[in-house]
């Protein structure tokens, strides 16, 4: 396994157990909601964000087991909006990562809580003090969380998706359909190891100019397994957004264009890393990797 | 009009009024989820949490425009509760407080994604330098709130309201039901003067002993009403609760026990309240107002 996948595996498994260690025990006569929670963030899947997260906070020194609660936070958050996309008043999605999803694994209700749920814990384990001793790092890790999550941030992203229909479908809205629903989180992500590690503006900086460009090459190459994807593969039906006459990248500007747009932005996205030489070399490992993954 | 609900329609006035002021403004493609966001928060009610955060304050003489911010917060995570137990999945009402329910007025996805905006901003706010200037409050207001909101707290609660019909329906199980789902957020309430004024252990467990039991005399003064009350009075399907063989104090105590159960943890709440004298008046006030109130 070449490294830069073999770190991302490795990461992958302690959130795995820190998710496991830290969630709620399902415990009481509200137990069923705590198992949901549990099945929808056990199912995995690559914890890319996780891993931005960790290595985010390594080029500033932060303690690592400090960055797993922020990743498992975001991870939280991440799989809270997984959970409700997927309801049948959403993308009405049966089966995501090969099984089941919350809704049909559990019932609607009981995915809705299981959801809102998790992103409340989200917070409460950002505003720990076991996540960073300074209370005004914590505030703004959760301010900047909030502002991530809501009506500006991923959700205002769902929002747009789900009204395409009565909107431009050109490059601006699809920009920032795309920048809010995916980009929001990366860039919490990529910037959550600067806050914690208390960074000069001019590394905050840099961090975001990455996570900006990574955020959307890494949707645009979701669009393109969209369409290129095997629905065995990808462990959803593939096709999906295309079928429902959704606007992407892809419908906008055709496969190749798109294609070359993802490597342009993933390139550029390594470019702003120079001022930390070799330590970021993985978080532009992480860039070639979404724009050249297979799933 | 009467002195307590003089204030009461007063701190609903002032509140209002920053809801409109602190709330997203309906800006970009996605501004129809803010305006499902709004259109919920506007519908109003007695604003009885704020309120009790507001003279819980009072006590430890907090700033009143801060209080009025937590309050606005509060009532953004009431407001995503009660958006999303009204979803067709969860109690399918079509009305609240004489106006169709946000999935009726909007639809069902703008109102998972309408509560969902409103529990991450409550957390924007609380967090903000703004509601107070001691980062360590602002971050156990987050995970008071956090857990109040949670798998352990109203979350859990609804999930054991829908959970009923396999569940023992005793007396235990109502009252944890209860006290999670209607009690948690009246404990933050009624907490959250405490905390922002770092009020000394034993003013703590006086307000939290008081929350316990206003609480719980909330909830069954509210099953009462269900069953005594009219439809048209409450705007919403009276006995619907009944209707649907789910488990409540009534149900389980009789009416004229429920009634004197009420009255006896409303008495029990005002007890609690003796070392702040006559500065805690309205607080009993309230206590009484809440079991004699008539919607």
């Amino acid at each position: 396994m070449p490294p830069f996948e073999d770190a991302l595996k490795n990461t992958a498994g302690e959130i795995n157990s820190r998710i496991s260690d830290l969630l709620p025990a399902p415990e009481g006569p509200e137990s069923r909601v705590i198992e949901a929670m549990r099945y929808a963030m056990e199912a995995g899947g690559k914890r890319l964000r996780p891993f931005l997260i960790v290595e985010s906070g390594r080029l500033f020194g932060v303690e690592q087991e400090k960055m797993y609660r922020v990743a498992v936070a975001l991870e939280c958050v991440h799989t809270f909006s997984l959970i409700h996309d997927d309801l049948p008043c959403m993308d009405d999605d049966d089966m995501r990562r090969g099984r089941p999803t919350t809704h049909k694994a559990f019932d609607e209700a009981t995915a809705v809580l299981a959801g809102d749920a998790l992103l409340s814990f989200a917070f409460e384990l950002v505003s720990s003090d076991r996540t960073h001793q300074d209370p005004f790092v914590r505030c703004e890790l959760v301010t900047k969380l909030a502002q991530s999550v809501g009506a500006h941030g991923m959700i205002g992203g769902q929002m747009i998706d789900l009204s395409m229909q009565t909107l431009p479908q050109d490059i601006p809205t699809i920009t920032r359909l795309q920048r809010l629903k995916t980009g929001a989180l990366i860039a919490f992500a990529c910037e959550s190891g600067a806050i914690m590690g208390r960074a000069a503006r001019d590394a905050r900086h840099a961090l975001e100019a990455y996570a900006h460009d990574l955020g959307l090459a890494f949707q645009i190459a979701d669009d393109i397994l969209d369409v290129e994807g095997d629905a065995e593969e990808l462990g959803k039906a593939a096709q999906k957004d295309d079928g429902a006459g959704k606007a992407t990248f892809i419908s906008v500007l055709g496969l190749e264009r798109a294609k070359a747009q993802a490597q342009m932005l993933a390139d550029q996205a390594k470019r702003h890393l120079v001022m930390f030489d070799e330590r970021a070399d993985l978080l532009r490992e992480a860039a070639e990797f979404v724009v050249s993954r297979r799933n």
